[in-house]
C-alpha cells in the first residue's frame, strides 16, 4: 500500500510549494525531484498566494524563519486552505525559542494543517503550549523507547484529535497518527541524525506524497517509511572512507531509485 | 571555437557577481569555480554597487526574489551597465507569478542585459508581456520539438532584436541567438531536469564565459554546449544505485575537468 | 594535543549557533555534525539571544550580510559575551566592500571575539581600518610565502594583541596566534581553494572546537590542522573524473572519519 502511494507521486508529478529554510533547501528540492514530484521555492508575501495556487501542496518549514517569511507562511497557508490544497507544517526548533514556538502556534491557529511533522521535542513543545498545561514535559528525555512508545502514541493521538491533523513524530521509531489509527514505523538508521536536513527532506517528500494521494494518513506513513528505507539503502551503499556528506547523497539517490515494489518490500511497520 | 572560449575563462579567471536564489546558490558557486572563474555572492543594496565594480560580470537570477533583493538587482544592474560589465538575466519562474514577470520586465526595461537565459516558458512569458500582445501563447505546450523548432527560433530572434540581448532558450534543444546568427545546440540529457538548479548553474557559468570573451553570442553558445556536455559526461560516469544527488556532483565534476579540447570534441551544434 | 581537542568535541557534542551566509550554510552544518558537534542556524533578531543562550558557542560569518542580519549579529554577539560563550568572527570579504569592512569593525568594537579567522587579505583589511593607518598594505600580493611569513606572523601577533583575540590567518600556510605563542600549520592542499566554502566550514568547526576546549589558541590551531588534514585525506580519496563537487564531499567525509589519533598522526605544524 505504501508502494502505491509512491507510484501515485510518480504518475501525477505534483508541484510542491515550499517556504523553507536556507540550510537544507537544496536537498529538499532534489529529494522532491527524486520521488518524481516538482518543487517551487517562493517566500515573498507579494507572490506566495499566486505561487501556491499553481501548486498541489504547501510545505511550511520554520527552520530559518524571520519576520518577513512568517507573514508569507500565514498568507500562503490561508490561500492553500481556501483552495483545499494539502498543507504540511515542519515546526523546526519549536521549543528552542519563543519566536519558533509562537510562530508554530500562530500557524496552527490560523491555518489548518493536514500534516504536522517534527521530532518528539518539537511536537511536545507545541502541544504543551497549545492545549496541555500539564502532563507533558518537553524537557524530559524525549527519545522514543520501548518504554515510552505507548505514552508517546497516546500523546500523538491526542494532539492529532485536537488539531485535526495527521501527526508524524519521527525519530528512532516513527509514529504517524490521525488520532484514530496509528502507524508505528521501524525504518531508518541512527546515522541519519548525523546529516543536516533529513527531517526537512522528509517533510518535503511527505508534501509530495499527500498531494498525490487522497488518504493523508496512509500517504504520510508511506513517505516516512520511504525516507527511512532510503536511509537504510543509502547506508548499505556506503564504502570505506565515506561519511555524512556522501551518505546525504546516497539517501537522495536511494529516493531517486525507489520503486513502489522496493518500498513495499522494505517497509517495516505495524498499525495500531 | 567553443573550446577557446572556455580556455579564456581559465586564463583570465574573471570574478562573477551573483545575485541569485538560495536554493541552488552553492552549486552555482562551485560550478563557477569549476570552470576556472571566481564567484562573489552579495545582495544587500548597500554594497552591490561596490561589489559589482570589482567584478567582471553580473548574474541576476530571480529564483527566490524578494522586495529587498529586487532593489539590489536594479542597483547592481545599472552600475554594471555604467561600467560596461557584461550582465545576464535568469528570469526563473517568469510567468508563474506576476511578481516574477513584472520584476523581470522592470529589470529588462531599466538594465541592459547582454544575455537573457531561461526555458521557453519563461522567455515566452517575458516576450508576451513585454512586446507582443498576440501571436505568442505561453500557455501552449512549450517543449521545443522538431516541429516547433523553426517557430521558436523565429520567436527568439525577434525577442533578441527587440531587447538587443543574446537570448538563450534552453531545453531538450538549446537555441542561442542575437537576432542575426543562431546556434542550435544538441548537447545535454533529459535526466538533467531531475536535478534542481541545472539552469541556474548554466547561468552562472555563462556569466563567466561572457566575462572572459568579447563575443557574447559565441561565448554564450559555448557555455550552453559546455553545460550540456558536462551533463553527458556526468551521466556516463554514473554507476548502479546513483541518482540525482550524485548526478549533480558528477556534472560539476565534469565541468571541473572540461578542457577546451574536450569541449570542442563533444560540442554538437549547428549555426543557422 | 590536537587530537585531544577533537576528542573533546566528540565527547561533549557542543551546540554551535551560526549566523552565516546562505551560500555555504549546508556544508557548514554537515561539517559541524561531522566533527561530532551540533549546529543551529538562526538569524532573526527576535530569537538570536534565546538561541545563542542554549548553545555553547557562536559563529558569525558576514558572507551574505544584510541590514537585518547585521543587527542580529550584534545582538547575538553581545548576548554570547554576556554568557561567556566563545564567539568567532569570519569577516568574509572584508575589504571588498565598505559595508563588509565597516560591519566587521563594528562587530569587533562592540563584541569580544575569542577567534577571528579569515584569509590574509580580509584580516589585513580589518587591521588597516581598525588600528593601523600605515605600514600594512592590503593591496599588495597577500599570499603567505617563505619570504613574507615572518612579517605576516608579526602582523598577526600585533593584531591579536590589540583585539585580545586569537587570530587565524589561513591560506597555503596557516598562522594561529594569540599575540604570544604562534602555531604555523602546514596541512591542507591548494585545490581546496577551488571549492566554495572551505573557509566557512573551517570557521564552523573551529567554533565547535573552541566550545569544547578551554584553551582557545590550542583548539583553534587543532581545528585549522584538522581541516587541512581532511583536505589532504579527501584529496587522496579522489578518483579519475572527480572534481571539486566530489572533493567537497570527500573533505566532509574525512572530517566525519577523523579520530584524535588520525589528527595527531597527520598534523604538520611548528610552534614559534
Amino acid at each position: 500500500m505504501f508502494g502505491k502511494c509512491l507510484e501515485n507521486v510518480k504518475a501525477t508529478c505534483p508541484i510542491v510549494h515550499n517556504i523553507t529554510n536556507y540550510v537544507t533547501v537544496n536537498d529538499v528540492a532534489n529529494a522532491i525531484l527524486a520521488v518524481g514530484a516538482s518543487p517551487i521555492m517562493a517566500d515573498d508575501k507579494a507572490e506566495v498566494e499566486e505561487i501556491t495556487s499553481i501548486c498541489s501542496s504547501l510545505n511550511i518549514n520554520i527552520g530559518t524563519l524571520n519576520e518577513r517569511t512568517i507573514q508569507s507562511m500565514l498568507i500562503a497557508g490561508k490561500k492553500a486552505n481556501e483552495l483545499c490544497h494539502k498543507v504540511l507544517l515542519d515546526p523546526v526548533g519549536a521549543g528552542a525559542s519563543s519566536l519558533r514556538t509562537k510562530t508554530a502556534l500562530k500557524l496552527i491557529n490560523e491555518v489548518h494543517f493536514d500534516v504536522i511533522r517534527g521530532n518528539v521535542s518539537e511536537i511536545k513543545a507545541l502541544a504543551l503550549m497549545a492545549f496541555m498545561t500539564q502532563g507533558v514535559d518537553a524537557n524530559e528525555n524525549d527519545a522514543i523507547t520501548e518504554k515510552t512508545l505507548d505514552a508517546t502514541i497516546d500523546f500523538a493521538k491526542s494532539f492529532a484529535t485536537k488539531t485535526h491533523s495527521v501527526i508524524a513524530i519521527t525519530g528512532s521509531t516513527d509514529i504517524v497518527t490521525d488520532g484514530d489509527a496509528t502507524y508505528v514505523i521501524h525504518n531508518g538508521r541512527a546515522e541519519m541524525a548525523r546529516i543536516t536536513g533529513t527531517g526537512c527532506v522528509l517533510s518535503g517528500i511527505t508534501s509530495a506524497f499527500i498531494a498525490a494521494n487522497d488518504d493523508t494518513l496512509l500517504s504520510t506513513a508511506a513517505a516516512v517509511s520511504c525516507m527511512g528505507l532510503a536511509g537504510e539503502i543509502g547506508f548499505e551503499n556506503l564504502q570505506k572512507g565515506d561519511g555524512n556528506a556522501t551518505y546525504r547523497n546516497r539517501i537522495i539517490d536511494a529516493l531517486f531509485n525507489m520503486t513502489g515494489d522496493t518500498l513495499d518490500a522494505g517497509a517495516k511497520y505495524e498499525v495500531r
